[in-house]
């Protein structure tokens, strides 16, 4: 094995984001087992805490043992049955992955299409909507990975409910980046993970789902085509009952419980404004090395940073100067923006002023300009 | 948070077992991105070392990014398809998942079913096979959790092919235990799990995948009901092309990586040797207190124990007593074992002669016994 070969990085891209030390020692802590009274507990903090940080009293929220896209999965496994219209805001790679599995899943899939970078436009959610029988579920992302574009919610949150439809958002980058309010925007459904501004490990997807949205997984037609992902199963595990579905991840249950008490030890919004200077520090600092923000003002996330590639540079060559001679990690485009963009994360731990200045540092000396 | 309230456990129960500080301390090293070319280089030494563990010349050998569970749910998933015929042999809860999650996903499921604490008879999955017009798949358990039972797997599998089905079998808790021969046996799907005789935290499911098996895969009439685990688009992240999928579980990997190289330095011979040797010490003391054997003589794995709760014992103030004033946990009975049954393990790091000492002398002082 090479384990001790694995070089120290600062991680700057798409994620995973810096992980602190207390949640590193977290998980290296010796374990119980998964219905040992004392994890039983802890997980119970688990779940209040991640209530507090979705803004939500749903009673069905819960770490999801996979990856933020175990937590798409199994959103639209328990919510969406065959013949259902489900409207799907696509403007980057995971709307396309909604509108993907959407389509396995036996959806009549209506898609509301927008550039990479822009935003939905809550206007064409209405048509889309208008265009259905019966619509069943809007799903649209929150703050999109692939692009950096920051989505309004809560019009197309009245559009959905009006339509009698139940509102899917995936927050696996914004969650403890920036205000999330489930209960207040009327988000029925939400996924995110852990590797973003949580600044945990991945491994793990915080999911919460409202009781309209239980309901409705509670008055299906049809069998779910999952196991693992069976809600109702995981609810009895999760609930009183504690009857044992599967092996819950413990170590890296660990790691989330730290984290989340370091988000907590901070505050949400000494957290949130952090991620916005950090964000202004870092914009500023870019343009003036010559790299122009891809989505425009008022639009952009605070935790991921799309910047063009300027006329002449070589992007893949300079991602692997930065990453050789200085330790830096950051993400290139994806689809359409492949070479085109680069992608810098400023997530949880990886917001810091210290960090924006040592990648503005690195990027002028990689390309030949001063910074 | 109450993580610092976390007690310390003797773990010898159905897993999680023991993990060595040598794991732990990987799991909580600083992390790099899931496309670092370190990283990268360190998951195919993980691929490689599982492929010596199960067996196999398998390309499609990997740690899925969810727990034994998961593993299932992509071998049967990617296997099975609306109106496949799928033997699955049913004697404890994973056959039981397994014939109910193929029935999701809409296969017409024989179950050969045996008492739990038996094994599979192979004449009777003869017949269910001769009762198919076409066999698509025969899945069997070879180690049951539930039971503790030890499934021949070598006739079964040459029933399987001569009928012309794949052979799919459960090694979530005999991997790394006891001689598990892939390729030998004829095994075209395997899945198991990190938390039982790896002795890595629960978080992470080796599978592995015969070219046959790959072949069904890519010759499937109908779509995939699943975007996560799509065996596809997973090839093509571990494969050259090193496509983004999912955020790949940095730090169980990196525990991983550590638990194969012990296994790898202990060598696999002596592994079993200590299994099989800690078995037979924890059988006699066990009947010496008085403790009888579920499992028929034959038929016993060395890493889970069933033993029978004996008559005017409370089994629930036993399993209490062991873990409030011992620190040891072990398991009760499922489905028609609850009440009937304790489940003791000695997997991995836990199938140590100490441990099974320290069982035995806080099992007689519990049952007010002698030992």
């Amino acid at each position: 094995m090479v384990l001790a070969d694995i070089p120290e990085r600062l991680l700057m891209g798409p994620g995973p984001s810096m992980v602190h030390q207390r949640v590193l020692d977290a998980l290296g802590k010796p374990l119980v087992g998964h219905l040992d009274p004392a994890f039983l507990s802890l997980l119970d903090e688990v779940q209040a805490a991640l209530r507090r940080l979705f803004g939500t009293d749903n009673e069905m929220t819960l770490p999801v043992s996979g990856t933020g896209s175990a937590g798409m999965e199994l959103c639209l496994h328990n919510l969406v049955e065959e013949g259902d219209e489900v409207v799907v805001g696509v403007n980057g790679v995971f709307g396309t992955r909604m509108a993907e599995l959407a389509g396995r899943l036996g959806a009549e899939v209506h898609r509301v299409e927008a550039d990479w970078g822009d935003v939905i436009d809550p206007a064409k959610v209405a048509g889309a909507l208008a265009a259905c029988r019966s619509p069943a579920l809007v799903a649209i992302v929150h703050a999109e990975t692939s692009t950096g574009a920051w989505q309004p919610v809560e019009e197309i949150s009245g559009l959905a409910h009006d339509a009698g439809a139940l509102l899917l958002l995936d927050t696996v980058t914004s969650l403890a980046g920036c205000p999330v309010q489930v209960d207040r925007w009327g988000v029925d459904a939400s996924y995110s993970g852990t590797q973003k501004c949580l600044s945990c490990p991945p491994g793990l997807s915080p999911v919460t789902l409202s009781p309209r949205a239980m309901e409705k997984v509670a008055s299906r037609r049809t069998p779910l085509g999952t196991w693992y992902f069976d809600l109702g199963l995981i609810g009895a595990y999760l609930g009183g009952e504690r009857v044992y579905h599967h092996t819950a991840p413990i170590s890296m249950i660990f790691g989330l419980a730290e984290a989340l008490a370091m988000v907590e030890e901070e505050g949400l919004e000494a957290r949130f404004d952090r991620h916005c200077t950090n964000h202004e520090l870092f914009i500023e600092g870019a343009r003036a090395l010559g790299l122009e923000p891809l989505v425009e003002e008022g639009k952009r996330l605070w935790m991921l940073n799309s910047v063009r590639v300027p006329e002449g540079i070589d992007e893949t060559g300079f991602r692997q100067g930065l990453l050789a001679r200085h330790g830096i990690e950051i993400g290139p485009g994806l689809g359409p923006l492949a070479g085109g963009v680069w992608r810098v994360g400023l997530m949880g731990e990886s917001s810091r002023r210290s960090n924006v200045e040592r990648f503005l540092s690195a990027a002028a000396e990689e390309l030949g300009r001063s910074y």
